[in-house]
Parts: structure tokens; C-alpha cells; sequence
């Protein structure tokens, strides 16, 4: 926490102010730590004292008053005996031991004092209280201490704080802006996607309306795809778990992926050699590490080395749900030799992968167990790696001034050259990474190289995108793999008639289809462009004399493969129109007598509003051309 | 075996000649059973000698001369203690005596005689062996006794017998063309479909040029279902456990499944309750029968009663490979109040689902343990049943007719009353069979009644397809359901303001996108028409001046969306004429220098051959036509 923002510094002031308030008003209160977030900052707090939002209140308050006190914040080093000996003077063993011991031997150990408050931080903090201008408690909720599920659950208090009362009152704004196009209640309101405990958390179930909008996104881009000599491919959603051993996502990722599935015949195999209680504990620890984890802890059994880990899951086979496409292409690629004149080959798989996430983080669409990717994986020359990475970052520069999202940053990962997760040859590293650099400079947005923050396997462009209302989305990624090429021993015949490595490139610009719809809801406000939205235009009869008519255009409509629906309810207009307003739909037609007379439309957007009385024909015309132009609705209001 | 027709008794007849004729060369043989089949007969033998395709020949010859004996077939029936003696008489205890045990008490125990053989068998059989016309023995293959892999493997030599040497031709004939088009093979040689034993027996990774052509089929069956009214949707692949205990199909139909993947939380519920070995293996046997029994038979463990599963199951949850797309599409009909002006309902998914099939009947594309089917469900009203089954009936033969299949028929499967798989309202039943039927007879097919061979929880129908060399494949199905309404307590509001049950319609035309392209490979001998070829348009330019224009026409004709090829390579025309024979290319445009002057291109054609030279346009024209129409090759050969 040394090299901290100013403004992460008042944030993280405000979190000790916070604390000292908690302390005066609840003064049992056990603390564990209290950091800056990217929006503000939180502490966790244990208490009997079940915190509610009339507490908030009181709480902010209190902190008020600690920052009208002008409390000065000093920093005090102090040895590791004499640290324990203030937190036991403080009463707050119960986190903060703990937390000392994280401290490596030789290292500074530093508290921060403020009035009567004092508490275990490396810091850095501003100088006074009254330098904290503007704050605000949001919200509380359970937080396990070190965020492990096995631990206590804590209440973790969330607030923020600005160098301006303005500044805040306009996230304030933001905030509610978001809480009212929350893509889990427009989804509900409009039908989009359900999630059903019965199928699963996490798991989503796309109604026919959500997949309206997930199959023209999927056209949208298979039409690029073509356009740029892609191949699409289908492949299973499992793989045996020797894919994943030799890919090296199994097992070291395996707790961020669902359980492998037992393969009858191997798992026999291996029973064959006879299987005391321990054996059999360590087998499933192989596959099963939460399973085995959990009995173990619960039923006080020792755990399995890591070793004997290893040991069994040489032995043991198995399916998994797969985590990503990239071992399955990598086969495709390696069936049937290659030469350098069918580089580079794209393959291209809209594919749905599984991951395991707690499911205290599931959150609508955004963050699922089970999600498609619009996944691609070019197979290239090193020569080609420049202008494939090109390519691929203008796709994705297509797929977002598409839909409206001009306005994004791009990361560029690099390796830390220190970390011995980022294998390979340094000197592939470096030409990829020129690579990267390169590419990303020529899409003319801000850019900013992160090192450290590469896959294990190569450099990456990450496309941080910027939703109307101001909130920042990590989406499209392009990723240079020099790594998996070597481990699935990959090869093409070059020009010189000798074998070569190819490179891979991992791209995907939408990301997952889930999460960019759940984006995309939240980016529209549920009112989608035409050539989006799930129902495109609905027919209003003002009454029983014109339905006739409305049948008339609702076929013509739907022959131009327009969709339409006529509302045939019998109630008034007015009401008709409310619905056709609640259900988003962008264009809805009414229909009178002046308009059956005339063959001619009134016409009404959810864009403009009232556009008056136009021929149908035009009407159509004018809808077909939005509809194949992709046009974003321009709001007149 | 007591209403054989009299191609079966001949065959069944030449079983007992096959084994007959082993017995005489091979002494030591102990037989199991031979049985006629569909197409012929075999008999399964358990003998120290490896049969070989020359014994095969040998047999044949002793078969012949057993014929040439005219040998009667005579049946003697006995008392079971008299059966014991007879066959310990004759060595045959090892499995005969098995045999014996499942014949009921108080049935016939018969035997039949022919020369100085005698086999325990119901019958029935030709009078004399000279009655055997014309047979063949095909080959011999592994098969456990039993069908059960725990069982020792026998050696089954299978056969074939007819009334004429004609007819056997013929079949010898069909069954040589059969392996010529072996879609194993031509999948191979045309690059469509790879198996990888890393990503797992019967799992298909589509390539490029396989993927073209279920895209293809995909899209003519979504514009298909677009006008008929059909939603699209997307499920996820996997489900909980709880949702098939509903559905019902788990535990009952828990081996032809893949085994469940623990669910980490809930399972670590389970474990708190403390854990024994045998508890834990009560728990596996939930979710992995095949695991926990192998280890049960292995270790010489005590099997866990079903009643203890069953309880272990109910504690459990864990998630499933979904084996059926239903209870998804269930869920999302589920997830709104529906008023009958909603229905029918149609919900449709190309929805992958996953069966665990014994490797030993894996099979290419045709026999897989992951297949994609080209699934939906329609939920209506009973007073709509019998359009919907009629509308789904047509769509299937416009699949079949499309594709050149229009030489079908169509088995009507009922319930046996008498059987208690059949659950539900007999009222209800009576209707739904109705329905089927009528649907049927106005397919103006053959049709048959199969009573004992619907669903378990409704009737359904079955298109029975017959091949360009007469073979039999059962494709598309239509399926009436009245059961999971009823499990899943689904309802619609009627127009009597009050609580109905829908009736649900499952259906296939494809049935599995993977089956259906093996048979179609195999149906097309690899020669797909125009609109399914991966590569549709190959040019061939005579020489290097006229690839500037062989290059301009290919841009044409993919600006025109078609998949064209420009063979580049140096070599002769022969050679580039050979090698899109080898590709089964349907159209090869061949470029001299008088083609490019005259903006014109020679057209080749795989269904006829040399068809002279025409203007470019004109071709461009016939191509988009052939497409547009999925027009079937009229070969002039």
C-alpha cells in the first residue's frame, strides 16, 4: 500500500475514520482490515452487532464528527513483540495476530494513529481528517475474513469518498443510474433469461426472446467471421482430463473448474489394485478436490499431500467439463498435417465453457458457471503474428462501434520477466509482446502496458470498455500463445521443407456471449436497436374495424423478416400503448381508419416518439434499412 | 422365437448348421446362442481357438456338406432334470445350463435335433437343412456373453442366409457398397469429423468442412422452424441432479448416462453428517454406479441395497450431463404464467446432449456418447395435439424429401397396456394414439403399429428411412407426451379462467445432428449436393496467365456466397482434374486462355461429367439457383 493515488489515500483515511466511528459507537467491534477500492473503499468489521442501514446512518454521523475533529493520521514503526503487545492492549487479537504474521520477517511493521484510534497499516494516509472533503456509507454486507468460505463471515461495511461534494453527488447519480438498468431486473422485466435453482446457479437458461438477441449477435459476427476467412467448428463440452494434463489446466487450475466426471472404465482400473478408506479418500481428492477437501476438514481426517495428489491423477482418467475451446482446436489443427501455404488457419467456435465460481460472486449474466464464448484460435506463422493481431484488434474495434461502445481503453499484459509463471523463450516473448505494443498503438485509443498482467502462455490486449453511464467493462481479448503450441508438440512445414512451431492467437470479442448480453442490457437500458430487439415493431389497431388491416401488415412485415407482433387485445389504445412503452418495443405502428384508408402508418419510436402518419411502404423501407445498417437509435429527448 | 417368419427360421436353422459344422472341427467348442438377426444370423462360441478369417472358409465348406446331409430338424421336449442331463452330456454345462435357468417354470423346455447335433432352443426351424438356399458367414468379433462387459468375451461368427443365390448376391452386393461408402472412411478422405482419444471416445470434433455442412443443415431447419412459428433457445449443457430426480430420469436411467459431477457444497452438506468408508461408498454409488460397483466387485464388497442408494440420492445433489434437452425447455415454459393464447408454444434448440454408450458400440458419427439434437418442444392444449403432431410430421418429410430421402416408412409406437412402464391416464393415452395414428395415415406411407414400443410417457412416431443401396435408418421422431406435465406440474390458464395442463410434443426431424450426418455421408457416398458441399466451386486455371483471371472469377463467386476454391498449384490440368475427384468437388470450372477471352468457364460436374463451355454469368446464375432450390445431383451415369 505504499505507492497509493491521492485519492486512494483519502479513500483509505476514510475507511479508519469509519473504523473509529464503528469503535465509539460499538465498541465490542473486532476489526479485520479496511483497504481503498477502485470506487472507494470497505472495512470489515465482526460484531454481534448485526449492522443495519438506520446504523449506516449513525455511523456516518459519527464519522462526521471525527472529520470535524481535524484528527491527525501518524504513522509509528514499532518491533514485532511490541505489536503484539498494542493489539492485545487493544483487545483485537482475533484478526490482527493474524494478520501481523502476514508481515515477512524484516519488514517495517507500522500502525497509523488518529485521535483515540490506532490500527495495524503499512499505510499511506492523508495528513488530516478534514482532508476527507466528501463520503458516504452505501451498503453492508457478508464478506468472509480472507474472503475464504471456510472462514467466519464478517460485515463488511462499503462506502465512498470524493475530493468534492459534486463529484460525489455525480457517482451518487451513476450509482442509481445503475441500479435502475440492472441487467437481473430489465432480463426479468422483458423476459430476456431466467435462472432456475433446479438447473443451477449460475446457469442460464435464454428465453426466446434473450436469444433473439444472442442469435443476431452470433450472425453479426459469423458474418465478419466470413468475411475474413474464418472456419467455424463445433466440438464437445467435455474432454478427457489428459487434455487439461497436458494443456496444464488440470490440475492446477482445477479449483476454478467444476469436478471431473468419473470415467467408469479407468476409475476401475484403478480400483482393481484394492482401495482401503484412504486410498479411495485420495482417489476422489484427485477428482474431486472440493469433495475430498470438505470431508476431510469436516470429519477432522488428515489431508492428502499434494504429492499423493499428483500420484493418483496420474493414474486416474476422467472427463471435465471443459474450461475453454483451446485444447479441442488444437486438436482439430493436429489432425491432418499442415503447410505454411494453409497458414493461418482460424478456426472459429461459438463454445460453451464451464468454470467454477463460488457462488457467493454469481451475479445474473455477468458472472456465470457456464458461458459461450465467441471463441477463435488462429494458427499462424511467427512472420504472420503482427498482422494477425491486427486483424483481430479491428474486429473487435467493428464489434463495439456496432453497438454504440466508441468510447474504450486498451491494456496491453506484459510478463513480468521476475515471474516464473511466464514460461518460454524470452526472446518469443519480447517479439510478441513488440507485437502487441504495436497493434494496439495503431487503434488510436489510450493505451496503457501492464506488466505482470500477460497469461501464463503470452501477451495480451485487453478492450476496457465505457458503458453510457460511465462504468468501465473488461470485454474483447486478443492473446499471443507461444506456450500451448510446444506443449501439444505442434508443427507445420515451412517454405524450407523443415517442421516449424506455429503460434497460436486466442481471440474473442465479445468475450462470452452472457456476460456481453448482461453489458449490453445495462449499455441500452433494455431498449435495444432494432436490429437487436426481440420484438422489432408492434401493430396498434385503434379498434375491431382495422384488425383486418393490422393482419394485412403484420404478414407483410413478417415476410420481410421483420419481427412483428399485432396487438389484438380489445382494450383502448392508450392502454395498448402503455404496454408497447413497458415492453421496449422500439417501433410500434398505429393503425386507425385514416391510416387502413391510405395503406399508410402512424408512427411512433421509443427513440422520438410521435413521427406521425407515413405510407407503409416507406415505413417498411425505412425499417428493413435500419435493421441491415445496424443502425443505433439517435434519441431526440 | 415362437412367431419367426420364414426367413428367420431358415436363418435361425443355419445357425445351428453354423454350429453344427464347429463342432465338427472344433470339438472343444462350448456354445452359448444363436439367434436369426435383421439381417442374418450368428452364433456366439466359446472356444480356445482363435477363429480366423480361413477357418471362416473351412466352416463354410462342413456347412455345405451338413446341407448336402439333408438333415431333419426335430424337436423334443423334456422335463428340466432330463435338460441338465442332456446337456452335461454333452459338455455344454458352461453356459447351456445358464441358459436352462431362465426358462420359467412351467414353460416348454424343448431341444432341437438335426443329424448328431442337438442345442437347447424354443425354435422354431426350417424341416430339413436342405431347405438353406443360399448363406454366407460374414465374420467373426468379440462379444460378451450376455452383452455385459463384467462377462467373459466370446467369438460370434456371424452369417447370412436367403431363398435364392440371387438375393444373396444382391446383399453381398449392398453390403460391399456399404463399406465403399463407410462414412468412417469418407469422413476421413474428406476431412469431416475427427475422434481424439485425448478429448474422448464417441466424441465428434466437427472440422471446417464437416461444420459447413451441419451450419447448412442448421440453417435450412431454423428457417424451417422460423416459419412455422418456432422460438429459438439456449440451455446450458449440464443440470442438477434434482431436476432429473423430477423428470424422473434419474436414477432410473443412471447407467446410460455419463456419471454425475459432484456438486462441491452440497456434498460437503453430506459429509458433515460424518463419514464412514461405506458411507462414502453409499455416496459414490449415487452418483457414480458404474465407480462404486466396480469397486464393490473388485474389492469383493457388499453391494449396497437399492433402497440405500436411493436414500444416499435423496441427501445429494451434484450436477448432471444434461441426457435430454426436456426438463431445460420445461423449465423456461416454467418460468411465466401462460395463458391458452400463448399456445402452442414452440420451443427449439440444436441442444447437445451426452449418454454413456459401452465403447464397444461406438460407432464413427452414427454411435456417439455426445450428439447434438435438432431438439424442441411444443407445449399446447389438448384440443391442439393433433395439428401439432401433423405439423410436425410434415416438417419431417420436407427434411427427408429435401435431402433425396422420400423412400421411408413409418412405425407408430403404442403402449402395452399391460405393461406398468406405461404410466399416465388410459383416457388420455387412447387420444394421443389416436392422434398419432390419423397424423400417420395421412402421411400416405407405409405405416405400422408397434404396440409395447412407445415412449414411457406417451405414444410417438418414427421415420424408418431407407438409402440409395436400401438400407434401413431410423431418423426423425415425434414423441406426444402427458407424463412431465404432470412431474413438473406445469399449467396454463384457459379460457374458463381456470388451471389447465398443457400436453407437451418432443421432436427431432434429424434426430442427431451427428447420426444424421454419418447417414447422409454414407447416403451421398460423399457426392453432398451443391448447397451441403463444403467446397462447392473448384477453378482450375491451365496455366499461370490465367490465374489473374481464375483469380477475379473467384472473387465473384464468393461475393455471390459461394465456397469456391482456385487451385493454385503448378502441376498439369490432369492432376488438378484428379485431385477435385479425389475432393468430390461437385462443380470444377476449368480456365484456358479462350475461356478468359470470352469472360466464360468449361464446367466439369461429379453428376455428369464434361458439360461444355458457357458464359461465366450463366454458370454464376445456374450455381445460386442450384443453392437457392438445394437441388439434388441428377446423375447421368
Amino acid at each position: 500500500m505504499s505507492s497509493m493515488t491521492p485519492l486512494e489515500e483519502m479513500r483509505h483515511s476514510c475507511s479508519h475514520v469509519l473504523a473509529t466511528a464503528v469503535l465509539r459507537l460499538f465498541p465490542e467491534t473486532k476489526l479485520d482490515i479496511g483497504p481503498p477500492t477502485d470506487t472507494g473503499f470497505y472495512y470489515d468489521f465482526d460484531s454481534e452487532h448485526k449492522f443495519t442501514v438506520e446504523d449506516l446512518e449513525k455511523i456516518e454521523a459519527e464519522m462526521t464528527k471525527v472529520i470535524k475533529e481535524n484528527q491527525a493520521f501518524r504513522r509509528k514503526e514499532v518491533p514485532r513483540d511490541e505489536a503484539i503487545e498494542i493489539i492485545k492492549a487493544r483487545g483485537q487479537e482475533r484478526y490482527k495476530l493474524g494478520r501481523l504474521d502476514d508481515i515477512p520477517e524484516g519488514e517495517a511493521i507500522s500502525f497509523y494513529e488518529n485521535g483515540e484510534f490506532m490500527d495495524l497499516c503499512a499505510g499511506s494516509h492523508v495528513r488530516y481528517t478534514k482532508k476527507i472533503k466528501a463520503f458516504k456509507l452505501l451498503s453492508v454486507a457478508g464478506a468472509y475474513h480472507r474472503g475464504d468460505e471456510k472462514n467466519k463471515q464478517l460485515q463488511r461495511i462499503y462506502g465512498t469518498a470524493f475530493p468534492s461534494k459534486d463529484e460525489l453527488a455525480a457517482y451518487m447519480e451513476q450509482i442509481e443510474q445503475a441500479r435502475a438498468r440492472d441487467h437481473r431486473k430489465i432480463g426479468k422485466d422483458l423476459k430476456l433469461f431466467v435462472i432456475d435453482e433446479d438447473v443451477g446457479q449460475g446457469l442460464i437458461l435464454w428465453t426466446p426472446a434473450g436469444s433473439v438477441i444472442r442469435q443476431e449477435l452470433q450472425n453479426f459476427i459469423g458474418n465478419e467471421l466470413r468475411k475474413q476467412g474464418y472456419h467455424q467448428v463445433f466440438t464437445p463440452h467435455i474432454g478427457k482430463l489428459a487434455l487439461y494434463k497436458t494443456s496444464g489446466h488440470f490440475p492446477y487450475y482445477k479449483d476454478s473448474q467444476f469436478p471431473a466426471i468419473p470415467e467408469p472404465d479407468d476409475f476401475a482400473r484403478v480400483a482393481t489394485e484394492g482401495c482401503g478408506c484412504a486410498e479411495l479418500t485420495a482417489r476422489l481428492e484427485a477428482v474431486s478436490p472440493h469433495f475430498a477437501n470438505e470431508i476431510n476438514r469436516r470429519t477432522g481426517t488428515e489431508t492428502i499431500g499434494a504429492d499423493r495428489v499428483m500420484d493418483a491423477t496420474k493414474l486416474l482418467d476422467g472427463f471435465m467439463l471443459k474450461p475453454m475451446n483451446c485444447p479441442h482446436h488444437i486438436k482439430i489443427f493436429d489432425s491432418q498435417p499442415h503447410s505454411y501455404r494453409d497458414l493461418p488457419l482460424r478456426l472459429a467456435e461459438f463454445g460453451t465453457v464451464y468454470r467454477w465460481e463460488q457462488s457467493g460472486e454469481l451475479n445474473g449474466m455477468t458472472r456465470v458457471r457456464g458461458f459461450t464464448q465467441d471463441d477463435a484460435h488462429l494458427f499462424c506463422t511467427e512472420d504472420q503474428v503482427a498482422a494477425e493481431v491486427m486483424g483481430c484488434l479491428s474486429l473487435v474495434k467493428t464489434v463495439l462501434s456496432t453497438l454504440g461502445m466508441s468510447d474504450y481503453r486498451v491494456r496491453v499484459g506484459l510478463r513480468d520477466p521476475d515471474d516464473s509463471k511466464f514460461t518460454g523463450d524470452p526472446a518469443k516473448w519480447d517479439q510478441a509482446e513488440e507485437a502487441c505494443r504495436n497493434a494496439a498503438k495503431t487503434l488510436d485509443v489510450p493505451f496503457t502496458e501492464e506488466p505482470g498482467e500477460a497469461a501464463f502462455y503470452g501477451p495480451k490486449i485487453d478492450f476496457v470498455v465505457k458503458d453510457v453511464i460511465g462504468r468501465e467493462w473488461q470485454l474483447g481479448t486478443v492473446q499471443v500463445d507461444y506456450v500451448l503450441p510446444v506443449r501439444f508438440d505442434l508443427s507445420y512445414i515451412g517454405a524450407d521443407n523443415q517442421p516449424h512451431r506455429p503460434v497460436m492467437i486466442h481471440r474473442a470479442p465479445f468475450g462470452s456471449m452472457e456476460r456481453f448480453c448482461g453489458v449490453l442490457i445495462e449499455h441500452f437500458n433494455g431498449d435495444f436497436p432494432l436490429w437487436l430487439a426481440p420484438e422489432q415493431v408492434r401493430l396498434l389497431p385503434i379498434s375491431e374495424k382495422v384488425i383486418d388491416y393490422g393482419r394485412d401488415l403484420l404478414a407483410q412485415l413478417k415476410a420481410a423478416g421483420i419481427r412483428a407482433v399485432l396487438d389484438e387485445h380489445s382494450d383502448k389504445l392508450g392502454a395498448k400503448i402503455r404496454r408497447a412503452e413497458l415492453d421496449k418495443v422500439p417501433h410500434t405502428l398505429i393503425l386507425g381508419g385514416k391510416e387502413a384508408e391510405a395503406g399508410a402508418v402512424s408512427v411512433r419510436t421509443r427513440a422520438s416518439g410521435d413521427e406521425g402518419t407515413v405510407p407503409f411502404a416507406d415505413y417498411l423501407a425505412r425499417a428493413q434499412n435500419e435493421i441491415a445498417t445496424r443502425s443505433l437509435p439517435v434519441r431526440s429527448s
